[in-house]
């Protein structure tokens, strides 16, 4: 993940710059793996062996805290804000158990903790319970915070494959790692599942509150009767507000097909949450990798960035851009724009009409991908349908008046855009 | 929507005053319709039906102006501006043809407009695009931000009526103004989008720029031809970065029915991004309605709050709440939760198995909602399936042990929870 803030830092420094109104330096990396630091692009001066002396050097003002694990992240992150560093952390295990300690230490001080990476990788949670949402109760937050669990389960549904040949075809993919027992035994979810109920309800969890239970006994066999009774079966972390007691649990859970958690397959998160006066919202992404997770780092650094700097007001640009430097849109004229298009024509159900069709659309480098023609041998006005290949709209609206002017259909002909890619 | 806000500020006033560290207080309330507002709970001396007064009164520091239209919209900003009171507003269609100049002005003078509630109702898709996904470039963001439209193509859809028929349902049940000429011609989504864009691309467009086009001639017969193809049909507003040229469109869309977008129905708003680092994604609420677009006003007021409040810095708490009055949670023991369960015995397949297994699950409280039985006639082992009503936990355990213990069943029973009303 260090990777992927070091190539954003690099990438799209000018885009920073422009954000903040003055550069954001790399400072120093620390990591043992001095080459493959380099490998970045990172100058050598840069790199070091030695991060506690990084976090307390004079000149850095925020630590990016990237190791993982209880130790030595927990005594980097206290050194460094005893040094009056703001910390930025994907820690979810650190901060699910020490979190109070990391974060008191940071109020005393008035700097910041970021950790919007730690919980849904990029797919940003953090900001929205604490920010967007703070003028509603939250009531419920629940959803599937595993990428690596999800996978496997996504492939088991699939591939009709049980939990072990899942598993190591995830570790075949990188989306799991050698000991997986801390994602698919459900401790993952657990210590994000701390976090989200802290910003939705405003209380503090352990992960040894939360009845916690991975996925390793799950079976086709299950999967199976599940789908026979409506059901797909999904590693879910659920928090509930229950009057002032809590719900907070991680477990292989059946839910109805048709819900749209059952729809989001492999290693993408998707979280809901229930608030009272705006009902139920929906956030989904990729829970995992390095750049995706890259981007919540930044935008932490970002933030605080502007705390830092601010003279005044640290508030972010209406746009996020200073609008003074935001120019008027070149837009594209929708004749240029491409995609596929649905077609539906009128016409007597004769033969030579789809004929008539085809040679004029293809006569403007438009290809038919499909024809659903109806009714045929009856004398009728019956619909051609049509589904074409990718063409400009420009091409299209000449080939449908050709048709037209032609009278080879009735009544002016339908289109719709298709959109395949989006 | 008015009504939400007010609601909001005087059901929520202990969350927000926790949340602040000071009271956060209406000071007025214009309106015509004097009443209206008083039967909200707001005290007489409060309201007025004079804007122009409220907007430059000493005492008050934000103004929220929820009238919708250009004027007297635009006059009552710029005034608010010129005396020095930060702004919140739900306005899209006046945002998208003067945010320049309203952007402007707010900038000059170091004084925030927030719109939070102007795209996607309460669905908070500002903040996400103008902080969370700051460190990354984005590429393109659409989705559905019409929640009339999307309730009338749903309508459509599902009970396989013409547009005047579900336009007519959906005037009935509110879900469409009288004059539905704004949302089903396209224009309200033209109006989110050039938001959207200003927050994805770091470029103003104006609405004349969007190519528009509404569902008013969207036919049943479309819509089953798109079915037969493995399409749906929904009003996509379309924002696409294509190497600094934009591509700006909103237009009935037909997408792939395994698209998350194709399931999301009724009055829910959805939006994708795709970002360079993060690719893709979505989030997806209630776009509409008094209550849901009330937090996202709420929301905006709350961080200026904190802004006008903050001595140092204006950084929001970690998790939203001081950390220092962060308590503990009371988590629900396992045993006390309630849901439906999926369980599967493996039984010696002979009469009596079934009923036994039921027998005791009923003594302790448990009742069954389904069962699946296989292989019935051989002598083997075969599975017996059941899904539950909802249990307590402890009741199951305790069912479950004494089926074992009874010898009624092979080896240990196999049980999933089942989430049915997340």
């Amino acid at each position: 993940m260090g990777g992927g803030v070091v190539k954003l830092m690099l990438g799209n420094r000018d885009k920073y710059e422009r954000i903040l109104g003055a550069p954001l330096q790399l400072a120093a990396v620390a990591d043992l793996r001095v080459k493959l630091v380099a490998a970045l692009g990172v100058p050598a001066k840069l790199i070091t062996r030695d991060a506690a002396a990084v976090v307390t050097r004079p000149d850095i003002d925020v630590v990016v805290e990237l190791f993982g694990g209880y130790e030595p992240a927990r005594a980097l992150i206290m050194k460094a804000l005893a040094a009056g560093k703001d910390v930025v952390t994907a820690n979810k295990a650190l901060l699910a158990e020490h979190g109070g300690e990391i974060f008191r230490e940071a109020a005393k001080r008035g700097l910041a903790v970021g950790f919007e990476a730690s919980v849904g990788g990029g797919m940003p949670i953090v900001r929205t319970l604490r920010e967007a949402l703070a003028g509603d109760r939250q009531r419920a937050v629940y959803g599937i915070v595993n990428g690596t669990c999800n996978s496997i389960l996504t492939t088991m549904t699939e591939d009709g494959v049980e939990f072990s040949a899942a598993l190591a075809d995830a570790q075949a993919k990188g989306l799991a790692e050698a000991n997986p027992a801390l994602d698919v035994e459900g401790h993952d979810s657990a210590h994000k599942l701390c976090l989200l109920v802290a910003l939705a309800f405003g209380v503090l969890v352990k992960p040894a509150q939360i009845y916690t239970e991975g996925i390793t006994r799950i079976t086709q066999a299950d999967i199976g009767y599940a789908r026979e009774l409506g059901y797909a079966i999904k590693l879910l972390a659920i928090g509930k507000d229950d009057d002032g007691t809590i719900e907070a649990r991680v477990h292989p859970t059946m839910i109805p097909q048709r819900h749209l958690l059952a729809g989001v397959g492999g290693a993408f998160n998707a979280i809901y949450i229930h608030g009272d006066a705006l009902g139920a919202t929906m956030y989904s992404g990729l829970g995992a990798g390095e750049m995706p997770t890259a981007t919540a780092v930044v935008a932490d650094i970002l933030e605080i960035a502007r705390h830092r700097l601010a003279e005044g007001s640290a508030r972010a640009h209406a746009f996020g851009f200073p609008i003074d430097l935001m120019k008027g849109a070149r837009v594209k004229p929708m004749d240029d724009v491409v995609c596929e298009y649905y077609l539906r024509f009128m016409a007597r159900d004769k033969p030579g009409v789809l004929g008539a069709i085809a040679t004029v659309l293809g006569s403007y480098g438009i290809s038919i991908a499909s024809v659903i023609q109806k009714g045929r041998g009856t004398a009728q006005t019956v619909p051609i349908i049509m589904r074409t290949h990718d063409a400009p709209e420009r091409s299209l609206k000449r080939a449908l008046a050709e048709i037209r002017r032609k009278k080879i259909v009735h009544s002016a002909p339908a289109f719709i855009r298709i959109e395949e890619k989006l």
